[in-house]
């Protein structure tokens, strides 16, 4: 085993671009078995990529893992990896094609050996698909660990049973422009694309997703200005404020698909074809033949599985939301109770307790909002699903709909039952504004705080031994400290924020038109927050191709249609709108359904309209499938020429 | 030219599959010309065809077209022509691969040198393709015809104006089972497959979803049935039979598009890739290059298109749409005016003047569908679309939205305007079962009795020349009769009836239970018809490869949410619900509403949760496209086996 680390004397000869941990008791045997495979050539069905040992820091205890290996990879090897994933890149006429190495000149930016031709989050994604496709050839078991298992194909990297392969290499971590140049980033959306280059397509599609969602929303908060300046309790001008609302919320939906689909073109993922999903590494079952691959895999019945979710998960969940109901009803009497001792003998304290029955419901809120998610995370896990993919649509849908009902519920019920407008306002500004604040400091002030602490005294360990001249830390203690930041978990929690918001300023605009002023103001300070994120508490996350924000464009569509129902029956309930039907009640609920049926049919009918993928694109996509085709038939024709040819030498 | 027949001495040496029929005026040398063109080696650039001119018939005067040529090919060119065009066909391990000449003997059904492996319809459907994609070469207009431009790689098809590719020649038209065997087609829906053999994909669907909609509501008409015998009026079982019946429809159109991926994958159809689509003959615009394939060809803005669209034909349809309310509501008064008369003063004939509005209003309604009809078309034409799918889809709403009106309006009047549920179900009843029966007549016993006498007149003029012991024609006659049959104009209008009667049975099933049992009958009887149709009145159609049943899916789950709502509305108008809540008005219609939203919800998810495609089909084309990526892998791979070795010779 070589042991020299990057830092050495003779210097780095390639770049390390990702670093491999293994757990610290993995026997030496298994180390230098797994080295010598991934150091191998792929004629030998290794993966031909170059590793090194990262030197011991400065913290020679013995807590310190060993096992930290730097990997990295030639430039040729890297564009091999390109077209084994099948990267699209740009070529020269300015469209998107399947990278090959064969056709490489043909790339635009491709110049010399084709050095910064793949983004940093490409190579990352290469080399951490070769260590992942690395499989065992006719080894029964990891050398040195018995106990781990192997057969013929299957993927090393998921016995390796500690193995996090994470971690950045490259300092530059600021994709984002420094502080003097803030207003660019809010008004240049270009800046996805350094955030791609940087984090991979779905860490930009969030940003991306954010920054189209905020100026979205300007709109709306320009209109909902006024009603608050004014103070415009007219119903009728709500009514023209919620039915631009509803409708600009499709069209700025819909629009979005298109501008996905535009990034995501540009981006090359729009086209990709998707590889073969592997099981996810907590996919147990016996081991049978996989009857796509024919592989041997584990194997587990659908049926069981939908027996799993339709009779445990779904119950479970449906449980919980009883549950939350149940809190809320508690949180609504003893609101009733503190406000009847504040009416009957009204003094300071018992001002003081008017908040209290408030505070204990926005805490409680919180901790089932916590502990449901570990109930769903293991729910989900128990069920047992193959695909990483399918894992993921079932844990979000779980906790979409537990957390929608249990930051909604309230607000239903105050807007439908207790029928008291100002206090929905009161509660809706309230609840907007805390979670606002409270998202925020706990998703990255916090997490940074402690890292830094971390960092500070590894900085003034590194102090004792050495004279740092600038703050910058030796590559080891560097790698060292940031392998102990916290892992970034995919942008899930960012995504259900979005959507909470989202759900305040639709469900109930038309009673709290200022609701799009505050989440447009909290969605300029999350980009910067989220970037802060990114960049300073977390390690940098492998970047993951993705052509769309998924089941999220879904949840909020879903989100859109449920706001046309509340809002239609916010303003028939409205005392001004009541108002013209003096005689009846029944006349002004017959006109609210219809409206809100007409309302929701021109949803759909808008959402068919709008194509999903802009013309231009769509050309480009049309135009690769032609020429894939003529291809083949060219191919064709001349095996019929060269047949011909056979038959009659001599014409 | 040859002038040879295949009825002559020297007997057919191949199957003539096509037969060519050009405008009686073309010049001769246009026709030589073509002829060389269709004759001529792919090599060449010419369609490697066999072509003949059919002998004159028995009838000698003017009239007669000389221009009638057969086509047929070899079957190793007809094989070449199956890769060309992508047919899918079974493999040997039962999987569906694109058929290669090179792997032909991997096929299952492929025996000595593939006699019988392609279908009829496919053969003709190659046929028909590779005359369609016969291009000019360096021609510059059409020999004897200087008016007729042509630039290289102009269809020259689409220039040959009067050119209908049209007729079957094979005599055993009939892929039903005889009379006697009338039972099987009914139980057995595997006769699909027979006339998917001889009609193809498109043709084969339609029956496959009238079979599949006629089991479907098998089970709505017995419940309906007891409705019927015992007279429940109740609205409490019309309650009941009201929620099957929305939830049923719903899961009968998510398991039919289940069952049609069934069927398009058996066919070859689902993962068959769509090939380029030309133009239609149709479409005219400033000569430009087209930005998918480069080729010169017609060019029109979209934006143009659009203006054409919202601006006029959208107007137009809601000017109709308005027009048909207006004869609705003369009918009404007309109605109400009979109505008053008999009542003041009863005689019998005052009794059948009861008579006249309906029937004058029913004549009316059938002479607006076909003027709307023409107008529709006209309009869609007009749009200019570029491509056949896009100009159908265009017709198809258009049509769809006006019958929907025109048939459904004076019901839904009845329904909720003058809410007089007796009326409602005899107008029901009579719509219903006139509808049946004139759609019956008109679409094929008149065009059949019409034939009928052509045919017989012909036969008799057989006779006068030779004496014929069966009565089967010689093929010259045979086909010329055969061009003078109706062509089929696709299975627009039969879907269109089938919806319509759709909507007779969803929109109002809880006033008129019997509805289905009227549906399932007219079915079983529609299934005799058209295929009588098809094998007696419209000459053999090309057979058009289809993956599903397009937009009429759409169609018939939009019908499905509209009768949520219509349901919904009836019940809660029904005086039985209304006793429920004597009180007030109120909750009744918010609970409608309510339970509306709730069957909307039902609806949603439901068809969400139902896979589209059965996993057993998902799993298939899953192993298809993992084979395609290790192929594609394993090229890669070779390929870097072989630089290895290059540039280490010996290791």
């Amino acid at each position: 085993m070589q042991g020299g680390t990057m830092a050495d004397s003779s210097g780095p000869v390639w770049t390390p671009l990702v670093v491999l941990e293994l757990a610290s008791d993995t026997a030496e045997e298994a180390v230098t078995w797994l080295l010598r495979r991934i150091r191998d050539t792929q004629h030998n069905g290794g993966a031909d990529l170059l590793v090194e040992q990262l030197g011991l820091g400065v913290e020679t205890q013995k807590k310190q893992n060993p096992n930290l290996f730097l990997v990295g990879a030639s430039n040729q090897r890297l564009l091999a990896g390109a077209e084994d994933v099948g990267l699209f890149k740009e070529y020269s006429d300015g469209s998107m094609r399947g990278f090959t190495c064969a056709s490489k000149h043909n790339f635009k930016d491709f110049n010399g050996d084709g050095d910064g031709f793949l983004s940093m989050a490409e190579c990352q994604y290469i080399i951490k698909h070769e260590l992942d496709t690395l499989r065992a050839k006719d080894e029964t078991h990891v050398p040195g660990h018995s106990h781990a298992k192997l057969y013929p194909g299957k993927s090393i990297k998921q016995r390796q049973t500690k193995t996090s392969l994470t971690q950045r290499n490259q300092r530059d971590r600021r994709p984002w422009p420094s502080k003097g140049s803030m207003r660019k980033v809010i008004v240049n959306a270009l800046s996805t694309d350094d955030i791609r280059h940087y984090y991979g397509e779905g860490q930009a599609l969030y940003f991306g997703f954010l920054e189209y969602f905020t100026f979205a929303l300007v709109p709306m908060a320009l209109i909902g200005v006024p009603y608050f300046l004014f103070d415009w309790e007219d119903y009728d001008k709500y009514v023209i404020f919620a039915a631009f609302n509803l409708i600009w919320s499709t069209v700025i939906l819909e629009l979005w698909k298109r501008c996905s689909a535009s990034l995501a073109y540009r981006w090359g993922t729009l086209s990709r074809k998707k590889a073969f999903e592997e099981p996810r590494p907590g996919f147990h079952g016996v081991l049978g033949f996989n009857p796509v691959t024919g592989r041997e895999e584990p194997t587990y019945p659908t049926a069981k599985r939908h027996l799993r979710v339709y009779l445990v998960s779904v119950p479970f969940v449906l449980l919980c939301l009883y549950l939350s109901l149940y809190v809320m009803m508690i949180y609504f009497q003893m609101e009733g109770w503190v406000l009847s001792i504040h009416d009957e003998e009204p003094t300071f304290w018992t001002g003081i307790l008017l908040f209290i029955p408030s505070i204990i419901y926005a805490v409680v809120i919180e901790i089932m909002n916590l502990i449901y998610r570990y109930a769903a995370e293991f729910l989900t896990e128990w069920e047992n699903h193959r695909l990483e993919s399918s894992y993921q649509n079932h844990l979000v849908l779980k906790v979409l709909v537990f957390n929608f009902f249990n930051c909604f519920a309230s607000l239903f019920y105050i807007a439908f039952v207790m029928q008291d407008m100002v206090l929905l306002r009161q509660s809706l500004a309230t609840l907007l504004i805390t979670s606002q604040i409270l998202n925020q400091i706990m998703e990255s002030f916090l997490p940074y705080w402690l890292q830094r602490r971390r960092n500070k005294k590894m900085i003034r360990k590194v102090q004792k031994r050495a004279t740092l001249q600038d703050k910058e830390l030796p590559l080891e203690e560097q790698v060292r400290l940031e392998a102990d930041m916290s892992t970034y978990l995919g942008t899930f929690d960012d995504y259900l924020e979005l959507f909470l918001l989202f759900g305040y300023v639709s469900l109930f605009s038309c009673v709290y038109p200022l609701a799009a002023v505050l989440v447009v103001l909290n969605n300029i300070t999350e980009v910067y927050s989220d970037a802060f994120k990114m960049c300073h508490v977390f390690k940098r996350p492998f970047s993951e191709p993705a052509a769309n924000i998924g089941v999220w464009q879904l949840a909020f569509e879903a989100m859109c249609v449920i706001a046309v129902v509340t809002n239609c029956s916010l303003i028939g309930m409205s005392p001004q709108v009541k108002a013209y039907f003096p005689e009846s009640d029944t006349q002004l609920i017959l006109w609210t359904v219809a409206i809100e049926h007409c309302l929701l049919a021109i949803k759909f009918i808008l959402s068919f309209l709008i194509p999903d993928v802009p013309k231009q694109i769509q050309v480009k996509l049309a135009r690769l499938e032609f020429e894939s085709l003529e291809a083949l038939k060219k191919k064709l024709k001349a095996t019929i020429r060269a047949t011909w040819a056979l038959i009659t030498p001599e014409q």
